[in-house]
């Protein structure tokens, strides 16, 4: 059986103007890939609600999960909870197991829980709370949306929160064998090499460093077997 | 007149397995920013031909112009530049001019032109060469699609050589007030603030460092002197 299939959705002006780099997608797709789930495609859309509806449906549909970052803060700009509801077709409105946890935080640090805050506590009808260990205003999960901050600390706590949750397939191993020779040099005999080996994934990353031109060959697959015996042929055509 | 507007597609398994940590789209969506271009949208897939056609073919017709990196290289993953050419049903194969600029280079550095490398001069009909001062082989504009290299140091040589070619609208501006407040505080007097000034776009981003809780409030447009006067009314607003 094929590993469950994933997408991520980025939220964010911030990131489409290069005011911020992301750092969300790189640790989403390495904790994605210990699991066993395969990240096939990640978008970043800008705070625009119709962008968002229209991706948030494309990509629920076309993988077994999704994966939203960004925009579910208590500012105007915060408006991905609606726009996810509004993909489902699901009604949204302050909830009252959100809304106490909320409460219970302001309580302890002696804020007051006003209206802006509140927002925070908007959670689509149908959707499940994905816990927040940091700052305590959940994500949710919502059909197979999986809604969470944008903050990198935020965002980090909510994956450890939701994907013990989800069943993952046999976990991509990968290996590498770097060469310090150009592409063009072993473009031939690598491409036969992936051929005899049509279940694993064989790529190659050229470098240069120091004026030394080379690749990176990875090989990617779920049986270390399999795995470890093709990276011993790998080595002896490079005669390394 | 808008600002043109502007797609980037990433090519990559390495990406989305979270081997590599992209470096491009930040990259570009600075340059795009500083030239006018407004970047909307970022798609990642994998070396897939299907899912590059298809995303290559949907972010062509929404958008301006297309980025794309990554997949141009010598081997057999190297697959972008035929998923491009069937997106625009476009015939292709090894191209006189592109042949010629790589069988100079070669002949220069004393290698041979073999058949892997000519993979990197087949360049579609009709496409206009993109030039690449770091290592010579080149990337291409089909129609509204660009198509550049993923190493960074030659993605960032090809988007200096096509950057210039393009007509860019008003350069986007930006101004940051940092609040150390946290956006539950200031989301109120903030979400009327950004109504007040709807030319203008208003985005706020929580941080947290040191245990303190803040908020940049990042404000664009490409009028300066709109600019500057609702900055100095924000500053009142929060009374700093």
């Amino acid at each position: 059986m094929p590993n469950p299939s994933a997408a991520m959705l980025v939220i964010g002006d911030e990131i489409l103007s290069g005011r911020t780099r992301d750092a969300n997608m790189h640790y989403l797709a390495g904790q994605l890939t210990e699991r066993g789930i395969d990240l096939k495609e990640v978008r970043v859309v800008s705070d625009d609600p119709d962008a968002i509806v229209a991706a948030a449906k494309a990509l629920s549909q076309g993988y077994d999960h999704v994966f939203t970052s960004g925009g579910i803060g208590p500012t105007h700009d915060d408006i991905t909870a609606d726009c996810i509801a509004a993909a489902f077709g699901a009604a949204i409105d302050v909830r009252d197991d959100a809304r106490a946890l909320l409460q219970a935080h302001y309580d302890r640090s002696g804020q007051e829980l006003n209206a802006a805050r509140l927002r925070m506590a908007r959670i689509p009808d149908g959707a499940k709370l994905i816990d927040n260990p940091v700052s305590t205003a959940p994500g949710f999960s919502l059909g197979n949306v999986h809604v969470m901050a944008g903050v990198p600390s935020v965002f980090q706590a909510m994956v450890a929160s939701i994907l013990p949750t989800l069943t993952g397939g046999a976990p991509l191993l990968s290996r590498t064998l770097r060469l310090v020779r150009g592409e063009g040099d072993i473009a031939g005999p690598l491409g036969q090499f992936a051929s005899d080996y049509p279940m694993l994934s064989v790529g190659s990353y050229p470098f240069q460093k120091d004026g030394v031109y080379g690749s990176n060959i990875v090989v990617r697959g779920s049986d270390v077997h399999e795995l470890e015996q093709a990276m011993a042929a790998l080595a002896a055509i490079f005669d390394v």
